[in-house]
């Protein structure tokens, strides 16, 4: 039997949607705490010090969420998470059957993400940086897949699971971006159309139209956080020049 | 059987002893090919167009390293190798029968080092950044230490076996760095002598004592490496001030 299993998380957030696609693809059971993130509840630091999510309360008896028991562990960091369901599922998001050689495959993939994509991310979305970097990391991501399916091919796996959030997130910044920054929105031409990118284009379809993505994505929501975070940012750099 | 493995290495690289110790703790044999990071020979780029190390030739036949075989796969990034060699090993290095909690805690020891103590390493290092990084870091990651033993308690996992190189290294350029700048001298002293940290010197001693350790450590040359290393920027930042 699995013990009780809270997962802080928010619908805005891509780290937190990889625990839930996680939890979506085998099928776990979990209960769901949605946490403001441009508001978050004081109670939030007594689960969460660093105050950030996704995290998951595990074991323990189920209790009202802002109170968590303390015979529950919580832990945090997405891909200790994904990684965790992976554990509770008996490998279901990276199956024993695979060789290791393709585990290794899934393993490096993740880091590209981690290393390339989530920095080009950061970078356009809080930093103001060029959007050309997003085209770098694509290209890097692109290299690595088959010429058809998933990373492994057929076999959807956590590897899918940990660019998924991120990559349609990107292109939801470069089109926000994009009203304002030319560039912005010539990278994101460049993804959508250019044939270098096709076969970058045809993975994103296959990995965003997985059942699991579908129902943790929430495309509305997603953008309204984008724009508000941007106003934010602009708010606070107009703010700086009048310094 | 296993697999050919040859395995890309450098006796000064941190990177690189992680995998050396997840082979020596399984007793998986493999072949060695020690690459000169001051003076990479050009062959290398054949096998990583990265040029970096670790790398890991696996399958195929066994031929001279400079040309691997066509039929080998090359793998890098030292965390991907040591899940690998874990996976050959049959997850000596994180055993199933450890609960899912006690993965997702040496998961998340592992994102800690990623994350606070090789930056630290690497701004004290290469950046010139101020050592009080440091402690923070060590700080950070004795906190998630049991009263004793290793991360996990009697199990030493590659949760460790990540840990260990990077902290051996970080005393070490404390040292040389000690030699001209009291700050990194006293960031050494209160490493090395404060009742704050004496649960880190004790994991320390602990991990370091490892055969696995022992055997893949070699302090002479990773002292020559990093004094080779400062004499290096410290040419390039002068050349910098007179142009």
């Amino acid at each position: 039997m699995l013990p009780q299993l809270t997962l802080y998380t928010a619908k805005c957030c891509p780290f937190a949607q990889r625990v839930e696609m996680a939890f979506s693809e085998t099928g776990i059971k979990f209960s769901r705490c949605e946490i403001d993130l441009l508001k978050k509840p004081d109670w939030y630091s007594r689960v969460n010090t660093a105050l950030e999510v996704p995290a998951l309360s595990y074991g323990g008896s189920s209790v009202d969420p802002s109170r968590p028991s303390p015979d529950s562990i919580i832990l945090t960091e997405s891909l200790v998470l994904v990684e965790l369901v992976n554990d509770l599922s008996n490998n279901q998001l990276l199956p024993s059957t695979l060789t290791p050689v393709q585990r290794g495959k899934a393993r490096y993939f993740m880091t590209q993400i981690s290393n390339k994509l989530v920095p080009a991310y950061v970078g356009t979305m809080f930093k103001g940086e060029s959007a050309d970097r997003i085209l770098t990391a694509v290209d890097a991501i692109q290299c690595l897949l088959p010429a058809e399916g998933y990373l492994l091919g057929e076999q959807f796996t956590m590897a899918d699971i940990v660019a998924a959030p991120f990559l349609a997130r990107t292109k939801v910044v470069l089109s926000i971006i994009g009203q304002n920054v030319s560039a912005a929105q010539a990278t994101l031409n460049t993804l959508e159309t250019d044939d270098k990118f096709s076969r970058f284009r045809k993975y994103f379809d296959d990995i965003t139209g997985r059942e699991s993505f579908k129902t943790t994505y929430f495309e509305d929501i997603v953008k309204a956080d984008i724009s508000e975070r941007l106003k934010i940012l602009a708010t606070q750099a107009e703010a700086g020049r009048l310094n």
